[in-house]
């Protein structure tokens, strides 16, 4: 079991680790269902676990450690993979404005950090839930369809957005978005209230697994935003050190929630050992050599996805740390880049392995329905999806970068 | 895509290919339902297929080959596995029956083979089903807890068969039972027409895949058989050679199945690759490299579980052929199942990556359920669970019996 | 262990079997000492290995089949995969030889045939050798450097080959050059026999593995051929018809020799296992369960090695034998090397799998420079690096094809 | 590149990153000569390496964390693989002497105490080797057949040992024996000076690869120590709680010697690719996406092997901090091993598989006895082999351990 390093991580594990029964009591019937646990935010808003990022000073956990993000998101991975990455969405955008309250502050910009004050303490307060979504269909994150126009009062937003985890809660969507300049096509990120008129959520979500992870379609068809609303973050397909970085940070600590329920199906196995009896072997199948070595290799291919999420996550903090409020060249966000997905190249095999042999320790049994292993094997091969870089992309990007041939977009 | 080798295999797949785009088009609706393809079993048995086993001269194909058997259901597999993994268990107890039938026929026992004869041909006609089941929770295959108990007028029947496939529909059942005796427990095969009293199908099929199947449990509880439909096939617990010849010969021809799954998986892959374009790739992602590199995995994968199966069920009836209606030697008939195994292992491995990378080809679309992909990622993790040996056995045994270290059970 | 299809096969295969004993016991000295085994070369021309393609009626074995000359071939892999490859390249370039005289015949050219003629009845009476280099530093195949200039007596060549297999022995040099013409640069293949003046073999061959196997550098300085000896065969830089399909010929029956070297491997794994005891298992460690598991997974590897290298052989001869003396199209081509290159794949992964496995088996032991298997680990990784296409860019090129977009070149 | 998390540590790394150039030029010429690199331990000596583990009161580095010995050990590997291995022999057994000072200095034995000091006081000064030699034929490490027999004087020592790796410059051995006794065979570790009549190093090793690591067999015959010199460590065939935590931290940190290994290979590959052109990419292979998927998978492969060091070797320093000088239970010292066992299962494929991509990269020219990863390959092929426990042994034990069936040996 991932262990966290900071006080703070310590906290947010201790909170995740707390509503684990729970979760885990209520996964099948979300999962059966395809609906959103909502009752399982509810308890998130109580136990503090949304306002992890929040200073102690306004009411939150104090998290920082990128490290023990991912310890305390595999807690809840081990009881509903659906809510884990629904919660990281809302983690990651919540770091970030926890970043923007500190510019604000460090840079004398009083009406900024009021704001950002505000929002972050309504935010550990569980009252204010922020979806970032950045999925639409054939194109790439840094290539979005989805497009703000000027308009007399602001910008208007017409497009589609898929795979919107935790958005059938959220009072807030940060999205990437194209926005047309004179000097080419900008990528922009826009903040969307929830109930701006035009933005109407699709309640499509219906797939394999990942079934209570609230992951619809939302439309927007002429959604007005004021000015200020959306930041340019440079050329439209071309990666910046800033949004490279930020990929690389709203989507490393999912491998956590991966790496939880390979904890859980490792748990089942080990379980099943021990419990279950055959004739043939006069006792536990546990006494069995042939489930002792698919044991064996459950527990090599947990230690590896552990090991290198860990390992990763520890560089990152240390790098953060070193970099401290400087934005990092290119060079070193592709590095910090290369190295998730490294580790996510490692993680996805490995944990899709351990719920697979998890599978064939339990036999049969773990085909059905009813058994947790089937939702288990249907929600862990979400992650190899995951953006960026899915397994068309990833070896070659990976490749790239460590032969110096950094990719423009 | 895997050809016939013989005249009757060319015509039994001819009539499966037959089928396959109607049952490709049932196929998600009976899997979300998880219901029983009812209607496909209709048209199999007006098209002769049900009759496939059965010799011409008594209306049926007159298929032979176990290859051509294989190649016949990787088309069915094509379109529905669910259908193609019911269809097998018929098969193989309809080959067995022409096996009786011809012996009788050359012992010169005439009432025998009219018996066999008569039920041939209703099979042919495709008015006669039956449904081989074999498996048990907390146990295998060799040790079956239901219990063929002595009563005055035949045997009393008592257990639960699980997994049993194609049940439904079936008008008899063939299962392994325990027969006590003064010898010590006994083997039998029970021949349970569907009708019985006491036999009492549960309607509780409902797993990850092959939701189609009809794999539902079925209790006997104090059926009651006539003298004669038990057949004694040596001691509980023991491998003989004519039970462990039938184990390869049920089984290995499932791989075909899969084998089609894995085609159709790959068929989506290749269709999707030509026709997604992304603004990244200048037009359809087949163009990019990541791409052709996850295609090029997908054909190796796909030539490696071809191969093996057909070079595995050609060597078996070549083995067959030699054999004439010889009983195999015990060591033979280790060493036909342990090529069987090795068969298995690789299909199974490589199927199942065909139908995973196809998914990563195809990108997040392929995760929903809407999408063909994520019901045959559910489909083909059946594959391993399959008897004898699932995954948690197979290695030791195949290096058990190629070090000349024969199990005994 | 492989079996042969036809008579000629059988007959190709006995050959090899009766030299695998003496080949054998040479091998770790010719391995040591990196020199050329005349010796096997001699006793090959005694029994008629050198001539296994030429035509009965000119007194070789009639070989036709691919699949027989790559079964032929795993048994000289047994016994010494050096031999193996370099025999191969002078089979592979007689077998050209043979579809010339039948061509010289049925075209009617009474010169061409007598002349072919008188080179087969050398070939078969074990007195000329030929071998094929197509091997040159920093290009491909399709783009040799080593250029024919026209001179006025007919060409001057000059260029250095590597990797040139057999050529200690060799009679004739076939090989692909550059041709400058006014159309652009043209592939060539040119017939050098071995003594012309300016073709000097390096003797530098030093490797890893294949010791043995003669693999020097040529270098060619001013070499004069006359007029007639080089043919045109396209375009430099493109695939032909002829110019691929040539390729997969002469390269696929190298997977029988290191097939051989894994069945070698394989029976050193079981022979071991047999006769080593530890105390800690009380006996022999065949009884030890992780090393059945392992035995297993050789078990495993190495049918499906064997399989796909008999079904694609098996295919390929089918093809050829329906093709007849038509030109294949460049589709069919690429197809028939997709395959090749599916199996090569699968072939060397599993060959490089079962000898380190093997390896696992034995023990330390089988670490030391006197214990065979070291030798054939070194020997069977030569295999991937065999043309074409090495591991850097054989997923690539299968993609592709399998995607419609066949390569240029 | 490893780093490491002390400063004592540091110290180590930087020492031993010091002799990099040199060794590495010097290992082409012992692996072909298969000598020992006797210069390499006189600058080892010189530059304090070989007293890494000496305290700094008494002359040494101060090395303490398992963690950092691996690191420095990796970049001895980077240069030399076999002189990395040979070092660690000698670390591991400081290492353990600096355990019985401390033990001693703690419980007041001024005469333990004192012997110790002399002993590391020569250990810093670099004019004393230790060689722990634990191997032999036909047995495992729990169960010698070496055997110490009671004699007037003191004990007479009879046996063999293999793969006593840096014997050619020890002063002293550690080994384990048989101590026949009336409570039955005991395990004794004795410490014999390398001048004892009777022990009479072979000269014989001769290996596939770690040509360089002086790794010949020891005979023991009659061999004579004084009184004093066995230390019994439980019994015979049994393990104890520190002989499996001796095991543990003797041969974990050579899996640092591997990943040296690997990271040289992943450096020459991408040096590789960024030199090498051919024609048909137009200029440096690093552009041909083939390539760029190979690196990326070394990458890959290189991470999880580094990260699984890294993160099992910190955790076994927290442990063994947190333990003090208390000595662990049977429990956690299998637990710390199983922890090590699934580092080495990822260390030995990853790294393998780093050195054979390499090869990939690179081409053919990687396979003449003359690159560099002609010899990595051999070298690193040994890591598999090491002791306790090969894969033929290791998921077994892994397996056994988490389903909490302890072995007793």
């Amino acid at each position: 079991m991932l262990q966290p390093r900071t006080e703070p991580g310590r906290r947010f594990t201790d909170v995740a680790e707390s509503h684990v029964e729970k979760f885990a009591a209520r996964a099948e019937a979300h999962d059966r269902a395809g609906n959103f646990p909502s009752e399982n935010f509810a308890e998130l808003a109580v136990s503090g676990a949304l306002g992890a990022f929040v200073p102690e000073s306004l009411g939150g956990l104090g998290l920082d450690s990128v490290r023990d993000w991912a310890v305390g998101l595999s807690r809840l991975g081990r009881a509903d993979a659906s809510t884990a990455i629904a919660l990281n969405m809302h983690l990651g955008a919540s770091r970030m404005l926890v970043g923007a309250w500190r510019g604000a502050v460090a840079g004398g910009d009083e009406a900024g950090a009021a704001r950002s004050e505000a929002l972050l303490k309504a935010i550990a307060s569980g009252n204010f839930v922020i979806c970032a979504t950045a999925t639409e269909a054939g194109t790439d994150f840094l290539r979005p369809k989805t497009t703000a126009t000027r308009v007399s009062d602001g910008w208007r937003l017409d497009g589609r957005k898929i795979f919107a985890t935790l958005s059938p809660i959220a009072n807030l969507y940060v999205m990437n978005l194209r926005v047309p300049s004179e000097e080419g096509d900008q990528m922009g990120f826009a903040f969307v209230p929830a109930d701006t008129p035009g933005l109407v959520p699709q309640d499509d979500w219906d797939a394999l697994g990942m079934r209570a992870s609230g992951s619809q379609s939302v439309v927007l068809d002429g959604c007005v935003i004021p000015d200020g609303t959306i930041q340019i973050a440079g050329p439209w397909g071309s990666w910046t050190p800033p949004v490279l970085m930020g990929r690389t940070l709203a989507n490393l600590t999912l491998l956590g929630a991966f790496v939880g329920v390979a904890e859980a199906a490792r748990q089942l196995a080990i379980d099943a050992a021990q419990q279950q009896s055959k004739p043939k072997f006069g006792g536990p199948i546990a006494g069995h050599s042939g489930v002792q070595h698919l044991v064996g290799e459950i527990e090599i291919d947990f230690a590896a996805a552990s090991a290198i999420l860990v390992d990763t996550a520890n560089e990152l903090d240390a790098f953060l740390e070193h970099q401290g409020s400087r934005t990092p060249s290119l060079d070193d966000a592709h590095e910090c880049m290369k190295q998730f997905q490294c580790a996510k190249w490692i993680v996805n095999e490995k944990t899709i392995a351990v719920v697979s042999k998890a599978m064939d320790v339990v036999g049969g049994g773990a085909y059905l329905s009813a058994h947790p292993l089937s939702r288990l094997y249907r929600d862990v091969r979400a992650a190899p999806f995951m953006q960026p870089f899915a397994p068309n992309e990833a070896r070659e990007y990976i490749g790239q970068v460590a032969l110096g041939r950094l990719p423009d977009g």
